[in-house]
């Protein structure tokens, strides 16, 4: 778990490291620190780096094979992977199947009730601000992106929750909600979608116990957090 | 300012007392109490709620002539008219020219930004949850209303909009951003504008220093808030 002491480091977040691989390329490193609540919450999950990079290498692998184009281009080492380096579209992009976390704090709603049809919500990617919802129309009067590539990211969006709930449910996982993030490619200027998509950035319950194998065991103090990540880890084709 | 004995008092709010008239019809009181930031700071100003009657009462009146369907039937008295009873549809439309207020600290913009086409913001009207911001689609999927109802509040809203907006230019007023409320009317089952429209409820600021004729003289201390709301009945047509 040595830092990449031959690359130059671009950006430390709060889960993750990135470094310039190359002109092109990034070198995305998953740490093993977790946080929550806008960092408000922090703790040191030894071996959480290793277990969310390989499954988001795995989701990013399968929604390469159905046509999403993703930044994920190979496998680096055991917390790391080598990926398109994008322009960052400040937005975060929250697609909800069943009422949980914030949205049932925010609308006073049940967790675990189930939508007619997908939400999509959008957030402005900014910690100091605490990423505040935005609708459409706003992203689009503050320039934070022009209407088509949104339009984009929405249809992305959609395609990523259907490959994605498809493949969970017949594992007996129910995909509750997700965050996505999306930038343009330095390569080819196309909408790319990045990040990291890990029981970090999703709500994973088991569809039989309803328990949650994500975060929230961490956020909620549920239990052993990498226990569930394991878990999870067990049930896909990995 | 006696209380209204012989109505039966329905609600009181931070700013009116609602009784029922008779079986279609409610009595609108307006009080001097001001508040501000959900209710943490909280005031009362003699005679705020007799101007605040005199200003909505004229913009419903605008309204009804322009073929807007609001809840204003008739005056009653120095504090009070007689309304459209109706069932409140538990949503705030916000409706922005400007960048100002909430917006401002919600995305750590600048004030005073003009938007290229007017934004409409919808948040659930409930104190206990801070009327928090929901989408179009959230608003669908919890079932807050229908589609056909929320198309109809939307078109309504920017109606109201160009119709204020126009006239309030000509009195050298920029109408910067307002909040609306709508209920279905329990006489004819319409889509029908309630509540007010008033220096409480809209941000005014003179065309030329750009001063505020409105609540945020007392949100921000910016001097004495009756005296603001004097000046802007002053260029009315009242
Ligand atoms: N392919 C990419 N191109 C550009 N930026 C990326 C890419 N993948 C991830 N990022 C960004 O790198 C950072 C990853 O680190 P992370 O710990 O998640 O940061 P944060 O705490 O800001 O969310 C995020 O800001 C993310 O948006
Ligand atoms: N025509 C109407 N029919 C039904 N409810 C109305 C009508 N006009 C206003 N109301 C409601 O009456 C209340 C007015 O009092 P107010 O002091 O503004 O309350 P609040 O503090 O809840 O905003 C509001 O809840 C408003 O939605
Ligand atoms: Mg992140
Ligand atoms: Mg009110």
């Amino acid at each position: 778990m040595e830092d990449k002491k031959n690359f130059e480091l671009l950006y430390e977040g709060k889960a993750k490291k990135v470094y310039k691989f190359d002109e092109q390329k990034l070198l995305i490193k998953f740490k093993d620190d977790v946080t929550a609540f806008n960092g408000l919450k922090k703790d040191q999950i030894l071996n959480k780096g290793k277990i969310n990079k390989k499954i988001s290498k795995f989701f990013f692998e399968m929604l390469n094979k159905e046509g999403i184009n993703t930044h994920y281009i190979n496998d680096y080492d055991e917390n790391s992977f080598v990926a398109k380096w994008t322009d960052l579209i400040p937005l975060e992009v929250i697609v909800r199947n069943y009422t949980a976390g914030s949205f049932c704090k925010r609308y006073g709603v049940k967790k675990g009730l189930i939508f007619d049809y997908p939400l999509i919500e959008f957030s402005l990617k900014n910690d100091e601000l605490g990423d505040p919802m935005i609708t459409k129309d706003a992203v689009l009067l503050l320039k934070v992106t022009t209407e088509d590539i949104l339009d984009e990211i929405t249809s992305i969006s959609k395609k990523v929750n259907d490959i994605l709930s498809d493949y969970l449910k017949s594992k007996g996982i129910i995909l509750v909600d997700f965050k996505l993030e999306f930038g343009i490619s330095k390569n080819d200027n196309k909408v790319t979608l990045i990040d990291e998509i890990s029981p970090d950035t999703c709500r994973f319950w088991d569809a039989n116990t309803m328990e949650s194998l994500d975060k929230d065991v961490y956020r909620e103090e549920k239990g052993d957090l990498l226990n569930a990540y394991e878990v999870l880890l067990g049930r896909l084709d990995i």
